[in-house]
């Protein structure tokens, strides 16, 4: 509902696990950025159970309102699966079995040597002339209908690696080319803070709101920190608009100097990735409370093992010793979660490894084996780069699963800070 | 939409960075979970962008269709917060400080040592009339307007810690009260299977989705399996329809043996991590490809230490040699991913740390690294029990992350059936 002429459509996704949260609706995540990157406004997103009478009253509300609408889910075989017999009623067209859609389905099962089962017959029986998107990912083709009286809909399976293949594959490019003297430029400019708090965050740049207009600001805290977002739709996207954004964008830097991450939507994680490989050095990591997270953050990323040679999870304190050694003496005189022992183990897993970078993390995420000394939250995070090795104390808030997160995220803030001064050659804010 | 006299109730969940995908929305996915088990069944859920005219829109909508709203979101202090305003409007309210929420809100900040900022004060302005739910942890209180002509509204803030506290301290309870009348029982009954397609699965027990009527029968693939789950709700449980629900899911299982993990909502590692306890056994994992990910899934739930030794992250060739002991010999002949590494691996993580279970994975996990005798998917994964070590060769699909997912969950579920097996103690199904 942003006052732009911006093509505008809206999200149906549909199935009862999603109002019941039995699963996540990662479709909609996925799909709302894409949109939004090609210059196409959601207006709206709507979730209903598998039921037919809902699933027709969302469609024909968001058509009413929008004129266009994607749907997601209800397009297996099974009987819980309702979608494509309420549109091709909405739209007063007949099902019928789509032969070419029959053959990819049964080619999909032979070539992993089995049958079509009978019931996935159903999925190649498709509105009559709807528009088909080859799946090639899965079985339910993609579907797509437009009439003049009732707007667009658009069709798409519920499993995420179907909706991500038809999307690229054919269904932005339909999108694009039914808009295509509609679309224009939204101009989006981010900055990824970490280790401040919302509230102090705003207090810092609330003058610069009313300044940014016609740009809108966001602000969008999670458990890595806070994400300030500009945002430039095309009605307001004047000449000169952009160089204006920028300009504002270079106000808020200043502001929030020594917190902003990322100028962009990538991953603190695959940062750290690029700046290691930059250097050429490799990273080992020695994580206790968060017991591979960190790890998993590192490589989630293809390609990490230019830069990551893997690590240890002391998750007890024999396994400090044995692996990384740490002395019997640290942890007896300073606890497992110290800064001694956080620098005797990421010295231990440099040495160990022959990294030259390491980190290690030691901490109590709770909810039990906190101390008034040392609370649930309290986290030593050790790093080690070409420079030297320090450690920091934290104490952070939030539940088991946060601590974890929030440590992770705070090991990888030290060593991207580290590899910026010692390296005096990748960009951090 | 379901054909029973459950309460009923929609949730808008409000913020331009869910329609964009900025956000995941998990307040949908926790308050879907709670909702349902409390038996309030949501009709519909409706998602919508900071600006006020959509949020009308959306609420009253839902209170015309359902008479009953949930909403979160949009209660910060920022600019970018309108609920508040909005629905004071709606109901005809106006905006006064409440003196109680106040102080809260100051104690919030005096605790951390801080003052509190003068934007936070806008947050203690609630509608006339409105009840209040103190935050227990955070500065937004929970609001709920309820008028005859109109319907209930009740407002949460979108920090996802905070909705629980809310939810959980006190606007559950309010909920159930003002429809303690109509809450009844809903009756469900879940079978967590592994290891087997939804095609497949469905075929297997195609004919007992009929049996099961009245109660629904839904299938839920996601990345670590497919959920069948069993619902009958109130308006069906008559007398002898829970024993009827429960002959029904014995046929279920009889029909999915050898796939099913869990009887309940729990997660394998979970369950798994139970069985290590209940043996008194401990457990080491080696990770390669996996890189972290088994650890933190058995280290999510507190507790962990009783049973999770820690382990190594054995992403390179020398840390498989150098902490787990894999010969040189092994990795020239048969290559990192093999059965005679994995092995190898799961008896020197063993060795290593003396723990009597262990669990290796070493795979290629993409998009890189592939061949035609080791495509990208490939995963070996060895466990060991007291009652000895084996091995296993899976070919997953999907993206770099579903293959890390799906190689996590097809280690525990080795462990899980070994242990089983093994104790005689521990039922599997």
């Amino acid at each position: 509902m942003m006052s732009t002429d911006l093509p505008v459509l809206e999200i149906v996704t549909i199935g009862d696990e999603l109002l019941r949260g039995d699963v996540a609706d990662g479709n909609s995540v996925w799909l709302g950025r894409r949109l939004s990157a090609a210059g196409i406004s959601i207006a709206l997103r709507t979730t209903v159970g598998d039921d037919d009478a809902a699933i027709r009253a969302a469609i024909e509300g968001a058509l009413r309102r929008s004129g266009a609408v994607l749907c997601t889910g209800g397009l297996g075989p099974t009987s819980d699966d309702r979608t494509r017999p309420v549109v091709a009623a909405l739209y007063g067209r007949e099902l019928r079995l789509d032969e070419r859609v029959l053959v990819d389905i049964r080619d999909r099962f032979g070539r992993r040597g089995l049958e079509m089962p009978v019931i996935n017959r159903t999925q190649a029986e498709v509105p009559a002339g709807a528009r088909v998107f080859r799946n090639p990912a899965g079985t339910a083709p993609g579907l797509a209908l437009d009439e003049p009286g009732l707007g667009l809909t658009v069709l798409l399976p519920g499993v995420p690696t179907e909706v991500r293949a038809l999307f690229d594959d054919g269904v932005l490019e339909f999108l694009r080319s039914r808009w295509r003297d509609r679309l224009g430029t939204v101009h989006t400019a981010v900055l990824r803070t970490t280790d401040i708090a919302e509230s102090a965050l705003y207090e810092r740049v609330r003058d610069l709101v009313a300044l940014a207009a016609p740009a809108r600001v966001a602000f969008l805290p999670s458990v890595s920190g806070v994400d300030v977002r500009l945002t430039l739709a095309r009605a307001d996207a004047a000449e000169g608009s952009r160089s204006r954004l920028d300009g504002t964008l270079a106000l808020f830097r200043e502001r929030l100097a020594g917190f902003v991450y990322a100028s962009d939507d990538r991953d603190l994680a695959e940062l750290v990735g690029d700046a290691l490989r930059h250097r050429g050095l490799m990273l080992a990591v020695a994580e206790s409370c968060t017991a591979g997270l960190l790890a998993k953050r590192l490589t989630d990323g293809s390609g990490s093992s230019d830069y990551f040679d893997g690590g240890v999870i002391s998750y007890s304190d024999a396994a400090k010793q044995r692996w990384l050694g740490v002395r019997q003496e640290t942890l007896a005189r300073h606890g497992a979660v110290s800064e001694a022992t956080a620098l005797e183990m990421v010295t231990g897993v440099c040495h160990a490894t022959g990294s030259p970078c390491g980190v290690a993390i030691t901490g109590i995420a709770g909810p039990g084996g906190g101390s008034s000394a040392k609370p649930v939250g309290t986290v030593w995070i050790g790093i080690r780069t070409p420079a030297g090795a320090r450690a920091r104390l934290f104490r952070f808030g939030g539940s088991r699963i946060e601590i974890r997160e929030r440590a992770a995220q705070a090991a990888l803030r030290m060593l991207q800070l580290a590899l910026a001064v010692d390296g005096h050659s990748h960009a951090v804010e």
